[in-house]
């Protein structure tokens, strides 16, 4: 868990050190990516020591170079091509979410069992989830998002499973079982929501 | 953050509860319960036994009793209203979601700045954003969703706390600062989705 919260806060500065270069930073520093993210000056340089991220500490971070280390350790010195299945409304808001393109993330085709929803010729095409298998396979593709309803989702699991994907972002209410070799992210918004109320009539600050 | 994660399990055992019922299910036992959301029957019982619900635990639990029982802790014994700020792709697919008017969520008005978006007689009006106070308090409105790009969202929270919402819950990717008396929950798609991108490429397991 604390793995994977430091991996998060890791994403989170990147995201913070993005946002800075758009504002013309040639240097940041630590207290800068604290501000910026809401945690303390330490803490971020104890995560970049612990991920071997360098730095002049007293001169600041070069933000272009501090980006590139940053990239490479999260894996994103490389577009990373997902698919998704599942094109309702989550789906389509999903494909068109537009803060994946700067994070060199790309959906780059969705699968459904809906026919009226197949469109093989648009820039992100919509094919049948028949078709997957092959896809995945020809493309390479390593993650796959789940969009669809509940009673479905395990099925779609086992068909991303058998192509060959490696990594699952579930927005689906049902919490996939454990599956050697794949790791899943659940994303239950209906979960996330009932918590925030839950702190709510509790009266609690900040979760 | 362990109390964050036992309301969590607890918001997915009541959604078990309710997918069991729907299959005519009369009696639930903590193995089901375990099964269903992936902890073991002697963690289900625990959470149980922490935030007082009761049971037989031989006979297993009757599935509407601990619907109830669930329910009431988690607030959710009354229709909960919600208000969302920002009606684009992200905040369309949230108002057309299906899985909240089962868990006795409904968000009744949708606000933004672009006045082609407002439809003030729609069955969930869209409003202008200047019609948020007024709206809040009217109706008694305690939790918000902000699905607004980056750059708007500190503002959009502003007037949300000046509202006086209770709860906000935050699509945009800036991590929003703490706020006295305001709970924050803080969903950043692209931050989650790289964090699965990271564990894919070290090769772990579930996250």
């Amino acid at each position: 868990m604390s793995d994977r919260n430091r991996v998060l806060r890791l994403s989170r500065y990147k995201n913070a050190v993005l946002r800075l270069k758009s504002l013309n930073f040639v240097k940041v520093f630590s207290d800068n990516l604290a501000d910026a993210t809401g945690v303390t000056a330490s803490q971020v340089r104890k995560d970049f020591s612990i991920f071997g991220i360098s730095g002049n500490r007293r001169g600041g971070y070069n933000v272009d170079d501090l980006l590139g280390q940053l990239n490479k350790v999260l894996g994103k010195d490389k577009l990373q091509k997902l698919i998704i299945v599942g094109v309702g409304n989550i789906g389509k808001a999903l494909l068109n979410y537009p803060g994946f393109s700067k994070s060199e993330i790309k959906i780059v085709a969705g699968f459904d069992i809906d026919h009226t929803k197949f469109a093989p010729n648009a820039e992100i095409p919509i094919l049948p989830l028949d078709e997957l298998t092959n896809y995945v396979k020809k493309n390479r593709i390593e993650i796959g998002i789940i969009a669809v309803p509940d009673f479905a989702a395990e099925q779609v699991f086992g068909v991303m499973a058998e192509a060959g994907i490696k990594g699952v972002f579930n927005f689906s209410p049902i919490r996939l079982p454990e599956r050697a070799g794949i790791v899943v992210n659940n994303l239950d918004l209906e979960t996330e929501l009932e918590n925030l109320i839950y702190f709510v009539n509790c009266g609690s600050g900040n979760i």
